[in-house]
């Protein structure tokens, strides 16, 4: 049935929207389980994908707290969710990687007048599907690896 | 600058997409603050935003706990953020405005094997922007007063 993607190909089809879509839904939590969402620019490098927002938000706050996210990007009818653990670094730390990332983005978020942060996910678990008939593989990654 | 919606045009804008629009993203969070995120259809009703998922669901379960939610429509270059309070009503006790939610969004949550409820959120809230220069009037609806 070819509205059910082979494991390789949905592989294939988060790579190519992990590197040319630019924006993703983050979702985060307070402690005492208020959730929020806003939209963020993300860049990916292959190995980690990076998000800039100010220091003192209500998501840097929450993702900091919770040191894991879950991540959604692309259209609803070709969902790509990432989870994994996130680590903080402040925009004044950061390293080459910060160019690559306002290069990609086209927002520099070290020369903001207010205080920005980079949480940089590693991609532990990667669902993917385009239709309900999909659901059942939508696991293209699980424990850091793709299944491909 | 014609990048900039004045309120009104926002306000068009925000009914529009609520009227076409089918899919949704539906953040939540647990007591402890777990984050969570799913794509659900959701119908609009001109009161209503109702979104339907299995009542075992962990989505369920943290909106039940809440009886708030959060909910993101449209693409990230055209955002619509929808809050307010959420009443859960049960599948098996839907009334009428079931019928018209199955035809809107082409699936009936009553004839699933597994049981469904439906959450119905009352817009108290909703933002909208397209670009960053949109965001300072970002706010169409405040205390469930459309601002046009």
């Amino acid at each position: 049935m070819s509205d059910v993607r082979d494991n390789a190909q949905r592989v294939r089809d988060v790579r190519v929207l992990l590197r040319d879509e630019r924006d993703a839904w983050v979702p985060s939590a307070s402690a005492s389980g208020d959730a929020y969402i806003i939209p963020l620019s993300f860049s990916w490098d292959g190995t980690f994908l990076t998000v800039a927002t100010p220091r003192a938000s209500r998501t840097a706050r929450n993702l900091r707290r919770a040191g894991w996210a879950r991540i959604a990007l692309g259209p609803t009818r070709d969902v790509v969710i990432v989870e994994g653990p996130i680590v903080e670094i402040r925009a004044s730390d950061a390293g080459e990687f910060a160019d690559e990332h306002a290069r990609i983005v086209g927002f520099d978020a070290r020369e903001q007048s207010e205080e920005y942060v980079f949480f940089r996910l590693t991609p532990n678990r990667i669902l993917t599907w385009r239709n309900p008939a999909e659901l059942p593989g939508r696991d293209v990654m699980r424990n850091g690896h793709w299944l491909a």
